[in-house]
């Protein structure tokens, strides 16, 4: 089609008026019904006592009751002495650890971050907006690192840790990579685990946000961190991060942190002054309906039939609208919450534009990016989980229209 | 008693070999069981809904739900601008509000807190240990105000306010003030309402963790701070923070900060970087048991009738054992979870030891000071809540057998 067929197909979209949300990786209403059991998990006062006795009504249980550790535990591939229990939200455990390295030594004879002229995070792009947001809050510096389909550019990486002593971190989604989702093959892994800071106080932020979310039956395999770097004397440079938001209920669910023992001990040293403890009674239900791993993998085939049709029907839709169109692909990924198309470079941010105009919200173009700039303004994140399929059909013939318009605009200018 | 026949009584109960824990302000099983109907108040997915239809169990809701909104403004006497919904712990609010402090301006046109080289808190004492902890986390200096029956030595505060820049915060419990028990006078919260403090970014930490914690039929009275301060202008000097801990579940309640609706702004705008929201369920469970503030009222006239008679066994025990010795006091406060039992000075850390040689955990002297030190050595907090009513009786006879001996030993020397 030509400019001029493509906004009269573009100005038929917006005569619709449409409402539709595109926007990000939440569950749908049919996802977050299908663990209704959650709710009556524990119903009376003889119910309320962990595994151990302790009442999980309550205070006290810094670290969580044991049966949710030893779950959780079981979900990374590490021992329950790896694990601190969180409140509902991974999100706030990530922001809790760098807001307390700010401030307090991460490693022995080291500064508190805060104290130093300049620090940086590693960011491999096109990345997860959240992550920047927190480092961005606190004044840490960002700089991007290619991400490619085994991984973010280890060599970059690994020259840049050891020369920078500045260089105190790095974000990773180690697994179906929000937005692209790819997953850090075996080889990654390792070189992560042997890893050679010259800072003594860099971390790893791994944050397993999709760590069982496969959205096929050929699931990719991350190798765990932790007994990966301990081969390597390297496992305090882990900080690990996970959830069931995406499990069980999005705003209800529990988080958690997994570290070396060394690293929890500390942690803990600072979470007494913090709480007297999470809540325990949704531990406690979450250990009901999952009574061992297993179940929690039967939990995600439900997710995964729910999904997969969602993203199914985009693909779908792409390959007949892109036919034939240069420069635009997009990622197949076999789990997580998302997909990234890519489309030729200055057309992005006026594809949201249109979709906006014509009633489709979508992730803002460069949001994957720090400090919200994509160099080559060509990425988007497509969330395909919450709308309906119908709404999908709809709000993706509508963003390849939208796309294509903006890339025979640029041609035709 | 003379010193020889107190020995003779100490070892009697030393042989007992009790085992009791008087030692924290936790809600006893009786009372965490007086809320059974919270766990099945929300038992199936129509019911997940809010009041303005929001899914309770998916992302979203960073400052809480309406109806939670209200009842916990109704709870402190404001309305729900004034509101942020917390997790499950108010400490934790505390905690958080003091980190952001130090790496983020509390006050336009000020520097965080860590960019001073030194800043400090003062510190009614006795208080809160927890609060202090905070602080020397922190590594925020903590300067000692006298606390009297109507509340902490306000010519001492203003003048120091209004002198020092280096003094940014203030920790206040103004109703049933841990461990006295007193509540602060009308006269006492306007003056607080009208403090011009030197440092623009000086806040006071309004701590009404009792709010609703009554123990008699003639109550306390404490005036509601922002409508007092709103009169002076200086509604923005206060964070006040609030919990149903002791009200539903300690482990599993819902806690709040309230705050003028500019501090609440610039908070919100740090908590979208900290979390998607907290657990909105639980929000909603308490709001549905709790329809209304009285419903909340009458959950509280159940614990009063569980926690009163255990006050008083150990008053009478100690009206019993402690008289004709001099210089030993105790408060008898209409609310809250403690009262101070105050010895001859030089005889509290003694008899804390007493009291753990013979099987007694009771909180450690000097726990209600700055630093862990009570300058005369001679408060105890009595926290009778959890304990039974028979292990009370024990408990407050062998504590009284401590201080007596303690005092015995003392006057010996």
């Amino acid at each position: 089609m030509n400019l001029i067929e493509l906004q009269k197909q573009y100005n038929e979209f917006k005569a619709l008026g449409l409402k539709l949300d595109m926007s990000r990786g939440k569950p749908s209403p049919e996802q977050v019904s299908t663990v209704e059991r959650l709710l009556t998990a524990v119903t009376c006062n003889a119910d309320c006592f962990s595994e151990t006795g302790s009442d999980c009504r309550n205070y006290g249980g810094l670290d969580g009751i044991n049966e949710m550790k030893r779950l959780l535990g079981e979900m990374l591939g590490v021992g329950s002495d790896h694990i601190i229990v969180g409140g509902n939200s991974s999100l706030n455990l990530m922001y809790d650890t760098v807001a307390r390295s700010m401030l307090h030594p991460v490693e022995d004879g080291c500064k508190p971050w805060s104290k130093y002229e300049k620090i940086s995070f590693l960011c491999p792009v096109p990345g997860y907006d959240r992550h920047f947001a927190i480092c961005e809050f606190f004044g840490i510096n960002m700089i991007n690192i290619p991400l490619y389909e085994d991984g973010p550019d280890m060599d970059m990486i690994e020259s840049l840790v050891a020369s920078d002593e500045t260089i105190k971190g790095i974000w990773c989604v180690p697994k179906y990579a929000n937005p692209l989702g790819c997953t850090y093959s075996a080889e990654t892994v390792r070189r992560f685990a042997q890893l050679k800071p010259k800072a003594k106080d860099f971390r790893v932020f791994w944050d397993n946000a999709y760590v069982l979310h496969d959205l096929t039956d050929t699931p990719d395999e991350l190798v765990e961190i932790f007994s990966e770097a301990g081969k390597y004397g390297n496992e305090d440079l882990f900080f690990e991060f996970a959830s069931t938001s995406k499990i069980t209920y999005p705003g209800s669910g529990v988080s958690c942190i997994a570290a070396s023992p060394r690293n929890i001990k500390r942690i803990l040293n600072a979470l007494k002054v913090q709480t007297i403890g999470h809540d325990k009674l949704n531990q406690l239900r979450h250990s009901r309906i999952f009574k061992c791993y297993d179940d929690v993998v039967a939990q995600m085939k439900v997710h995964m039939n729910i999904i997969r049709p969602k993203f199914q029907i985009i693909y779908e839709t792409f390959e007949k609208e892109f036919e034939g169109v240069d420069d635009v692909t997009w990622t197949i990924p076999n789990g997580g919450y998302f997909f990234t198309l890519s489309l030729p470079n200055g057309t992005a941010k006026r594809t949201v534009e249109l979709c906006k105009e014509a009633g489709l919200i979508i992730t803002p173009a460069g949001a994957m990016f720090p400090y919200g700039i994509d160099p080559e303004d060509s990425k988007l994140r497509i969330a395909p989980s919450f709308p309906s399929c119908e709404e999908l059909a709809t709000a993706s013939e509508l963003l390849a229209c939208c796309a294509k318009l903006a890339i025979a605009e640029k041609n035709s200018k």
